[in-house]
């Protein structure tokens, strides 16, 4: 329902003099007094929906509630700077739960420099519900958007893909160093980062860009978790397809011009990889190119809200 | 357990160089790369602790959860810039639950010119959760803290008291304009919003400020509501209770040097009226002083989390 709320909503939300960026990016931006602008973002986990609260450590939940905020961020390529947290906590454990939750979430907050700005601690008779704001700052005048890919840009992605279910989703790394390293170095023409599936992300990219995407089958790179996913459930679906529809990969993936794109995949000077997995294509669309050279439709896969 | 947990969080954070102010006021300031500085707010509101989801209007709700935060500026003497909202959805009602909630939310963003700049929206099989971040920003680098009032200030209110929970919770105006016309014209020392109970949150600004305050009963402005609900509840509190304890108003409490708490007083700038209703003492603690003159220590009251 997600989707058809937001189509609502933007319907509600005449353009605001106080955004030089509104919603639907991976962030918002504020036009302050002076400065470059901040950036806004949040994001919300449920119990039995992110995560299962009986079969988890929540320092881990509170570690990702964090971690998807900054990922965002990253995204954008914007420092953060600071965080809130909202929690409604189960009125049995609320104590302990609550220093669980931010005995991983601070520690992630250190590692990236984040000031925890405050929070709101709520108990109810309802499952742990926490909901982290992160505000930071464009750099340099340049945010990364979702918007700016051009037909003829190659994609690039950072890390691997697939099987984030298995365990990388709660210990990802939010890309924020990359982004602000990349967004520093090189002309990147968009972002966005992977929370809900490959091919759904790179396709809301290259829509909201106005053009279409090519992958290269044989050139995603496959996290091992995929292969083990695959394996294990023995459904029929590849390493490759979950790579494609998992989602909660928190890795980045660029529309960055040929020239940068081939000097960036020949360098390989990010600790994570980088990888050019296809190309931004004038016809709008999707599609997967295998090994042979054909070419297919891709229908756009991941988790919708 | 909020209280214990704050201060357990707050040994576990240092001192952050992107704070101007950290947590424990009534919202934190950021230090941006320049301008004056960015504030930031959130609350989270829950069914059945909150509101009654069966019994309300959920425009209101919607309407309520922005309203709290605007106060939080208003507290501040900040002008509300931004807001985004997270929203954990009943699965079974959620589109037309949520375009509820911001049919509430939304007019009111407009009336103090709030953008808002994003959001999280999810369904789950648990009750309603919103949670909404605002920002703002320092006007005239000037925030307004708990931590500034002196022994000799006078204690000035916005409106009247007590009786929230007959309506006023839902549908009070939440004091940016009278705090931004204050600050900009007088020296205000303190200021913190009440949102707990009068009793609690005068108490909590004194604290802030290392010194005692002294509540003049007669002067107490007493909303409608308040005798109403004494009449209804019959249950020996008296509507001077209600108006200490009750919480909810959503009226500024200010500290202020006693020369401009005069010329404010009499020139009666404001249509929701200032009332002067006590002073600030150099003993901590709190007392109300009945109109002989007898001053009892005034135990704070007011809603606990």
């Amino acid at each position: 329902m997600e989707l058809e709320f937001i189509r609502w909503l933007s319907e509600q939300l005449p353009q605001h003099p106080n955004l030089t960026l509104g919603p639907g990016d991976d962030a918002a931006i504020l036009r302050m007094a002076q400065g470059d602008g901040c950036v806004l973002t949040v994001d919300l986990l449920t119990d039995q929906v992110d995560f299962d609260l009986a079969r988890v450590d929540p320092a881990r939940v509170g570690r990702k509630a964090l971690a998807v905020n900054l990922s965002d961020l990253a995204a954008m390529a914007a420092r953060p700077l600071a965080a809130v947290v909202a929690l409604a906590l189960p009125r049995q454990q609320a104590l302990p739960l609550a220093k669980q939750l931010y005995q991983g979430l601070l520690p992630l907050a250190e590692q990236y420099n984040v000031a925890i700005a405050g929070g709101d601690t709520n108990c109810w008779d309802g499952p742990l519900v926490i909901s982290v704001t992160v505000v930071g700052e464009v750099v340099g005048g340049r945010p990364l958007l979702r918007s700016g890919a051009r037909s003829g840009d190659k994609i690039l992605v950072t890390g691997k893909f697939g099987g984030s279910i298995l365990g990388h989703h709660f210990e990802f790394q939010p890309r924020v160093e990359e982004a602000l390293w990349l967004a520093g170095h090189y002309p990147l023409h968009a972002g966005i980062d992977c929370s809900d599936g490959l091919s759904l992300d790179l396709w809301r990219l290259a829509e909201a860009s106005g053009c279409g995407a090519e992958l290269d089958a044989g050139k995603i790179p496959l996290a091992e978790a995929a292969h083990k996913l695959a394996a294990q459930a023995n459904d029929g679906r590849t390493a490759l397809d979950h790579a494609l529809g998992d989602g909660e990969d928190f890795e980045l993936i660029l529309a960055v011009p040929p020239d940068a794109a081939s000097e960036l995949v020949s360098r390989q000077e990010l600790a994570c990889g980088l990888c050019e997995i296809g190309r931004f294509v004038p016809e709008r669309g999707l599609w997967l190119v295998d090994e042979s050279g054909a070419r297919r439709p891709l229908v756009p896969q991941g988790f919708t809200h």
